[in-house]
C-alpha cells in the first residue's frame, strides 16, 4: 500500500452523506463525553488519520479543544506544519477501523484505502471530514505554546458538521489496551449546568 | 447549611471503605474514558467538592492530566493556593449528587454535608477521597502557566487508590445540560496501543 496517496476527496452532499451544519455553540456536548476521535491531516493532497483519545473541551464559543499528539505520531509533523486538523467521532460501528488506524502509521500505508474509509471535502481546512464518523469538527490550531513539551495542541473548532439521524450515538471510549467501553443508556436530570 | 465547614475526616480502611492503592502506571486506562469527575480541594480543613467533564490524560507516568477549572469556580482558589486536588470518579448510582454538586457553590454551603458525600482523609494531598466514588487520583499541579488564559491546571496524580471491586463501572459523561450517557457494554480488541 502506498504511503500517503494523494488522497480522492469526495463531495460531502454525495454518495449518501447526511452531514449538515452543527452551531458552534453546540459543540462541547459532542466532546465532553470523552469519545475516542479519529483526527485527520493533510498536506500536498495527502491525508492522514489518527486515532486519538487524549483531548478536551477548553471554552464554549468559539469551541477550544486541547489535545495531545505525541511527536511520535506521524500526524505530528502535519498538525505542526499546516495548523489544520479534523476531529471526527466515530460510533461502535467502526471499532475494527478505529483499532486499525491506532495500530498503524501514515508514514508506511494510505490508511483510508487500507481501512475503507472515506475522505470527504471538508468547508474551511484541507484535512478531510471521514465520511463514515457521525459528527466531524474542522479545526485550526489557536495556541501552540505547549506542543513542545507535552504536544498539547489548543484547537479552534471554525465549522462543525453532524449526520442528524444519529440520536444517541454509541461512541467509543478507550480503557486502554483495545478495551473500550461503549456510550450506553441516557440519563437526564434536571440541571442549570450548561 | 454553613460555607466551607470544618469536614470531618474519615479514615480510608474503616467503614466500609474498600479502596485499594492502584499503580500510577494504570491511572490513564481510568480517565481517558472521559468521565465526568468530582474534583475536591480543601484549605484550612475546610473542604470543596466540584463537578467536572474538561480533563484529559497528558501523560501515562508518571500520569499528567489536564483539566479546566474555570475561575467562577470557588474551587480554582483553593487549587490555585494549595496546589493540590483529588480526582474522584463516580458513577450512575451518584448521578443526583453530581449534578447537585455541579449547580451549587462552595462559597454559600458545605456540599459534603449537603449532598450526603464522605471525605476519606488522603495520602498525600490535604485535599480529601470522595468515599462513594469508586476511584480517587491525588493530585498535585504539575505546570500553571495555562492557567491564568484558560483555567487550563496540568496535575501529576501522586498517589491512586481504586474499589478493585469494581469491575465495568457505569461511569458519567456529559453531553450538556444535565444529559450523560452512561458507560455501557464492554468491547475488547486486540490492539497494541497502551
Amino acid at each position: 500500500m502506498p504511503q500517503a496517496a494523494p488522497f480522492v476527496v469526495h463531495d460531502r452532499w454525495g454518495g449518501g452523506a447526511r452531514k449538515r451544519s452543527l452551531p458552534l455553540s453546540r459543540v462541547y456536548a459532542l466532546l465532553e463525553t470523552g469519545p475516542v476521535v479519529l483526527l485527520t491531516t493533510a498536506r500536498d493532497g495527502r491525508a492522514n488519520v489518527m486515532t486519538m483519545s487524549w483531548h478536551t473541551m477548553m471554552e464554549f464559543e468559539p469551541p477550544l479543544v486541547g489535545c495531545v499528539v505525541s511527536d511520535r505520531n506521524y500526524s505530528f509533523a502535519l498538525l505542526k506544519a499546516t495548523k489544520e486538523c479534523v476531529i471526527n467521532i466515530p460510533t461502535a460501528k467502526l471499532a475494527r477501523q478505529v483499532v486499525a488506524v491506532g495500530n498503524s502509521t501514515g508514514r508506511r500505508i494510505d490508511k483510508f484505502a487500507a481501512f475503507g474509509l472515506t475522505a470527504l471535502r471538508a468547508a474551511r481546512v484541507e484535512a478531510p471530514l471521514v465520511g463514515e464518523c457521525y459528527a466531524s469538527l474542522e479545526c485550526r490550531i489557536a495556541d501552540a505554546r505547549l506542543v513542545a513539551k507535552y504536544g498539547f495542541f489548543i484547537l479552534e473548532v471554525v465549522k462543525a458538521w453532524i449526520d442528524p439521524s444519529v440520536k444517541a450515538p454509541a461512541t467509543l471510549h478507550h480503557a486502554g489496551r483495545g478495551t473500550f467501553r461503549v456510550a450506553g443508556r441516557t440519563l437526564r436530570l434536571p440541571s442549570r449546568m450548561k
